[in-house]
Parts: C-alpha cells; sequence; structure tokens
C-alpha cells in the first residue's frame, strides 16, 4: 500500500490526487488535506459569478468533497497541515473543528498550498465593504454586499483579477474606478499597449486612476467603506475589491527546510519534484515554474499550470515519467469587448536583460475589414535583432483577438523566428481574419527590421 | 531598369509587383497583365456579399487598378497573356478589347494565373439561374438572381465554397439543400467528424444529401433552373450555386514547356521560382505547394498562401531571400452558429500513407464550462503512434472554436508531439478557454494511448 498525502485539495492537489487513485485504486491510500471547505473550484470564475454570467458557488466547484471520496480519495475538508518532516516522512495536521494534531506518514508527498492575497498594510483594509477576490466565500461576501445599494466600486490594482472585477462591476451597472500605482493598467504589457486598454476603460466608462498607490481606506458614518483616497485623490466607493496579485503560500514548505526561489514559490525540478527530496512533489500557485526563453524561475499562478502540474505529478508518483517543461508567460483577459493577450518579454523586460530588440505594432482587423462586424485589432511583437528570434508578443482588440496570443505562445515555445511566423499556415477565412492573420501582419513588420 | 511581367492581377500576382515597385520604384518597369477588369479582389468575401454582411461588389476590391497604377504599376486590365517563350523571355498577350497582340520582354516573370472552378460535365449547368462562386461578376449574377422570388436554393459541392453559401442562402431565409457525391459534408474531415457537421446543418434547416453525384440540373418553363436531380432524388431549386473546387489555371505553363506536378500545378522550388528556370516565378491558385508533413505536393487554393508567395516572389525578385516554407493544410470555415477547423492528415489518409496511427476524439467546451454561453467543442487529435507526433486535427464547435486550430498548425509546423503540445502554456481564463485548452483536452487523451 503507498501512502500519499497531499497537502491542498484544489487544482493541483485534486488533480495528482485523482491521477494517483485512478491508475493505483486500492494500491494506493490517498489523503489530502483541504483547511477549506471546498475543494476543485475555480477561484478564476468568481468574477463571471460577480457578473451573474454563472451561478455561484456550487457552479463553480468542478469536483465537491464528495465526489472525491466517491473516487475514493481521503478527502479531509477542514483539515489544516501544519507541519513537514521531511527525513521522519510524515506530515502533521490539524483537524480545524476539534483542535486535535494528527500525524500522517507518506511514502509521497504533494505539496498544492496554492498562493495568498497580498495585502499591503493599508489602513482600512479590512472595513466592511472591502473584499478580496480569491476564494468562494470572498465571493459570497462580495455578493452579499453588491445586495445593499451599490452605486460606486473602488477596484485596488489593475491586473487581471482588477479588471475582470471592473468588468463585473460594470456588467451590474456600478461606476466603477480602478486604481493602481502604476501609470496604466496591465502592467504585464509595455506602456504603449497599456495605454490603448486605458482608452477603450475610459470609452466603457470605467475610470483608470493610475501613478499613486493607495493611502488609506476610508470609512463613513455607518462604518463601512466610503472612499479610496490615493495621491491622485479620494474616490468615493461603496464597495472596495482588492486584485494586488497574490505571492506562494510557502511557508510550511520553507519552515520544513525545502528550498523556496527568489520569488518566493517552492523550487522543483522539471518533474515536479523538490529539489534534493525524492517523494516530495509540489505544484500549482506554491512553486516557481521555468520561464523557457530565459531560464529565469518565475511565479505564476494561473489554474491551467496548477491542472497540469497535477498530472505531471501524480503520473510521476504512479511510475510515469513526464515532465512540465515551463511556460512562455501566456496571458488572456477581457474587460467587456476588449480582448487582451500577452505573452514572452515585454520590450523593456528584454532590455533590461540585455537583448538587443526590435519591435513594432501594428493595427489590423479581426476579421476581412469589409466585413461588418469586423473590429480592430492591436498587435506588437518584440524580436532579437539579428536572429529575429521572436521574445513577445501582445495583442488589445475586440473579440476574437484574445486567443490570438496562443500562436505566438507556440512559436515563442518553439524558438521560431518573426520569419517563420511569417510563413506559418494559420487557418484564413473571412470570418476569422484577414487574408494576412494580425500576428503574422505584426511579424512580417518586424521581420523587415531584424 | 528591370522588367517585370506578371501575369495575373489578384493577390498572388498583384502583391508581387507591389513588392517589386515599392522596393525598386523606378528602377523597375512592372507590367500586370489581368483579363478582367478588377484587380485584387477577395473572391473568398463573395458569400458574405450575398449574405448582406459586406457590400459589394466594390467592397471586395482590396486594391483596384487605379490605385495599383497611382503605385506605379502598368496595370493592364482587359490584357490576356497568350503565350510564354521561357527562352526569348517574352510574353505575348492580347488586348482583348482591340484583339491586338503584344510580344512584351520581361527579366522577371511571374505567373499567377491562379484557378477555374471545376465544371464536370452536367446537363443544365448553363441554365439561367445556375451560378458558380469565383469572380465578383458570379457574385454580382447571383445577386440578381436572388432579386427574383427564390424560395429554394441547391448548392452542388458541400467544400468550404458551398458550405459558406449554405450559410449565405440561410441568411437570407431560403430554404437549402446542399448535394454532393460524399456520404458527408466537408470530406476534408474524416467521416465521425463530418456526421457532427451535417448533424448540426439539419438543426439549422439546411438539408444535406450525400451519396451521389448530380445528374442533371432541370430547367422550368420559363427556361430558368427548377432542379437538381441527384440518384438520391430530385431537389426543386429557384437557384443552383456550384461550388466544386478548382483547378490551377496552368496551360499556359504547361504549352510554354514549364513542369506540371501531379495534381496539375506548376512546380517550384521553396522560392517560389519555376523548377530549372532562372527568373521565372510562379505562386497562388496556380502553383502546387509542399505539404510539410508529409512533404507530398499538394494544390491548396487559398488568398492566405496567393499573398505570402507574392511577397516571397516580389523579394527574391529585389535581391531577397525568402521562402515559403510549404503549408500543414490549414483551413477553417464557419456555417451559422457552428465552426470548424481543420489541419494535417485525416485518419483514413494517415493510414493510406503507411503509417501507425492513433487518434480520439473529445467534446469540451468554448469557454469555462459554468459559463452560461460556453458551448460544445468537439476535436479530434491524430498521432503517430510510437513518436506521438501530431499528425492532424479536427475541430468541431460553436462560436470560439474555428481559430483555435491555428495551434494545432503551428505545432505540426514544428513537429511536436501530442504530449508537447499537452504541455503547452495556451492563453487561459474562464470566457476564452476552460482550464484545460479543448485541443490539449484531445492531445492529453491520446497522449495516453501512444
Amino acid at each position: 500500500m503507498l501512502n500519499v498525502v497531499v497537502i491542498g485539495g484544489d487544482a493541483c492537489g485534486a488533480s495528482a490526487a485523482s491521477t494517483v487513485k485512478r491508475s493505483l485504486r486500492d494500491e494506493a491510500n490517498v489523503i489530502v488535506l483541504e483547511r477549506q471547505s471546498w475543494t476543485s473550484y475555480a477561484a478564476c470564475g468568481i468574477p463571471y459569478w460577480i457578473a451573474g454570467q454563472t451561478d455561484g458557488p456550487d457552479a463553480l466547484v468542478a469536483r465537491s468533497p464528495e465526489a472525491h471520496r466517491a473516487n475514493g480519495l481521503d478527502m479531509r475538508t477542514g483539515w489544516e497541515a501544519t507541519a513537514i518532516d521531511p527525513v521522519a516522512r510524515t506530515v502533521t495536521a490539524r483537524e480545524l473543528a476539534s483542535g486535535t494534531d494528527h500525524v500522517l506518514p507518506f511514502d509521497h508527498l504533494v505539496i498544492a498550498t496554492g498562493a495568498s492575497p497580498v495585502r499591503p498594510p493599508i489602513p482600512g483594509l479590512d472595513l466592511p465593504g472591502v473584499h478580496g477576490v480569491q476564494t468562494l466565500d470572498d465571493g459570497s461576501a462580495i455578493m452579499e454586499s453588491l445586495a445593499d445599494d451599490v452605486q460606486r466600486a473602488v477596484i485596488i490594482g489593475a491586473g487581471y483579477i482588477g479588471i475582470e472585477m471592473a468588468e463585473a462591476m460594470c456588467d451590474r451597472g456600478v461606476a466603477t474606478t480602478v486604481v493602481d500605482q502604476a501609470p496604466q493598467p496591465m502592467t504585464t504589457m509595455d506602456p504603449d499597449m497599456g495605454a490603448l486598454i486605458s482608452e477603450a476603460m475610459g470609452k466603457m466608462g470605467i475610470a483608470y486612476q493610475g501613478g499613486s498607490p493607495v493611502q488609506a481606506i476610508e470609512s463613513g458614518p455607518d462604518g463601512r467603506v466610503a472612499r479610496v483616497v490615493t495621491g491622485e485623490g479620494s474616490f468615493d466607493a461603496d464597495i472596495v475589491l482588492i486584485g494586488l496579485g497574490v505571492r506562494p503560500n510557502a511557508g510550511l514548505a520553507q519552515a520544513a527546510g525545502l528550498p523556496l526561489g527568489d520569488r518566493g514559490g517552492i523550487v522543483t525540478d522539471d518533474h515536479m519534484q523538490v529539489q534534493g527530496h525524492d517523494g516530495i512533489w509540489a505544484g500549482g500557485d506554491c512553486v516557481e515554474v521555468v520561464d523557457r526563453p530565459t531560464g529565469r524561475r518565475l511565479h505564476v499562478a494561473l489554474g491551467t499550470h496548477a491542472n497540469k502540474h497535477g498530472r505531471v505529478i501524480g503520473t510521476n508518483i504512479t511510475g510515469g515519467d513526464l515532465v512540465f517543461p515551463g511556460v512562455v508567460g501566456t496571458a488572456v483577459s477581457k474587460i467587456c469587448a476588449l480582448e487582451v493577450g500577452r505573452v514572452g518579454l515585454r520590450e523593456a523586460e528584454a532590455r533590461d536583460l540585455g537583448l538587443d530588440v526590435v519591435s513594432g505594432t501594428i493595427r489590423a482587423s479581426t476579421k476581412a475589414h469589409y466585413l461588418r462586424d469586423a473590429g480592430p485589432i492591436h498587435v506588437k511583437v518584440i524580436a532579437e535583432r539579428g536572429t529575429g528570434r521572436l521574445l513577445g508578443c501582445q495583442i488589445v482588440g475586440q473579440p476574437g483577438s484574445g486567443k490570438r496570443i496562443d500562436v505566438a505562445a507556440t512559436a515563442i515555445w518553439n524558438g521560431m523566428t518573426v520569419e517563420d511566423v511569417t510563413s506559418l499556415d494559420l487557418a484564413y477565412a473571412p470570418p476569422f481574419s484577414p487574408v494576412w492573420d494580425p500576428v503574422q501582419i505584426a511579424t512580417r513588420k518586424v521581420a523587415g527590421m531584424v
């Protein structure tokens, strides 16, 4: 009997546990420790629940604790791991309801402790009406706040979650201001592309106030949140949503002497085994991943990576040989009718890394220009001078724009040049693309500059 | 002064000519011979003109003869090339209005004579109300026919043009039957995926009658078309549209002793120079192209290839060094809300080539499953047993499905395995994809089978 203990019952943990159980059945005892009451839920779906595009919270649960148990997992919700002993090969876990501690031996340990929202020391962060957007309980709390008369929202942070919550507030008819210390929203994009986003947000009636961090969140006479104060001014708010990114939950691993990287995540090899620790695996939002084009270790909290990690870990525990070959920094988001995609290095980032870069931006249409429902799409391409190697791509445009980033992601993954991409056999028909695909119009332009 | 003669003023020809002129300006005399009155027009836009999604025919002209002339091209519309002398390096061309022949010397010749619709010897093919869908004049003739009381359309041929015209008729409220000799529509797809298409067509109210070739097109008492007769029955029609594919216009090249391939297209090297003939170039719908995964020469008439050929030829004439590295058989189409994409080898085709193949098909959703506007998407993946090399991919699904084929196209282009594709860093956010991209759900399934 193989004893497998998994810490964390969300994307990576539940996926690894299920993979092991499906493969080994009665030959594996798989315990999953999850301190919350939910398992396998889509945190990234919360903005769409708030926007009314799905029901919640149950609809966001891909697999409930009961379903996991029916599949043979020893799923222990309300249990929190408190210590790992990598030498004795045990995990100590507390049953939160009773406070009882248990020591669980393992042959294999999977650390999938996720990430926690960044909470800077802003006065007023705990006021009623101020919410994070991380757990299903956060989602329920936001829905409760919105049941009151909410006219104005302020969103702190203009990254993916901030942008998506701005869309949700907009969909609900709430006047929305997004504040961030960066001059333009979405700092994963170059400033010129970020400017397109803030311009489009303005046209949607979503105000963007960048350039200054939040100084305080203040309450009104009723004790609830009333305004957000930044160096740029004071912004009235009946609700405040925090989207300032996340940090890996790696404290448990660190206390056990497991290696952490510069970004605070657990360091694994490409099989997702913790470096130097046979049979101890880690994946999901608590680990660092390798950025393929540069070899740097990054922290990228995304459910899609976490699920892949879970598959790799579960397969490797059961005698398989899978690797997670790294990431290329692909992301996509939307705010109302505006779609945003990015991959690879930003222009300034590439220069900071000492690369000699050329870049070009084009404006094309999402479909053949003569179709009435064709919309504008902007594509920026960043390449290495001389070699022409594609380094990065950013897209901002109307519906049909965002997922085009996958072509650039697959190209960067394979080390293609901008000329290679220009030659690619991409799908063409008038309702899908101009006769030159917009990504190729951009690589063609940059191919003439390298 | 470099004398460049280009035969054909559409995608490839106009693009090659423009590239040369833009580079060499007064140092090149660029004559373009175009027997029609239109240049640089989007034949693939005709179905959308008929559907009312764009104006026509002017909206479908990317660049008029006048615009080309303003750019310095000697654009001779109404001129038809009648002979090429590759030794004397001359082209004989007839001014159609006057019947005068001219002999034009060239340093470089670009053959971009396009393709012509297949017209099998069916009785009644010339009846009033029977139309091809190739030229802007065809489009005008269809619009004239539709100005009458048109209740029922029969479309002969269930390839891309046939399917797109079925959508156009459907959009106009015309009861439509598509007939084809193949058992299911779109023989570029495997039968199981084709069956999904015909099922969806049925739900849209578009009848599909396959399994028998057309025997005759018959007229009514007014002398106009009245019905189409196949082995499966007789189908009443007020209008008949022909979409039976095209054949390369390579007669002129053949008469000049230039090499043709098995598919009837001109054979060039990867620089698009006609094999064995320095300074004679060919591209667009009149040439064969190399299928990268198999090395076979195919005839693939697509505007996107033609434009790329034009860029390669124009650049190479002016001293550049570009190649057209071939195709992977990517195509996309839609019929109302159903999107269809394909790339690479069909399953049976791969077996016919002697490959040991595995395949798998999955059904997923276009977006996170919990979003109300998520729709079904079916993805079939074909891979080589043992190596796991991705050989083909086919997609049938709701909006957001079709262009996902580009990931598979880029993967096949780079020789990736199904496990490689499963690891790819593709863009994820709930409005764009489930947490496992549908293409990766399919490659993951097949990766477990190779």
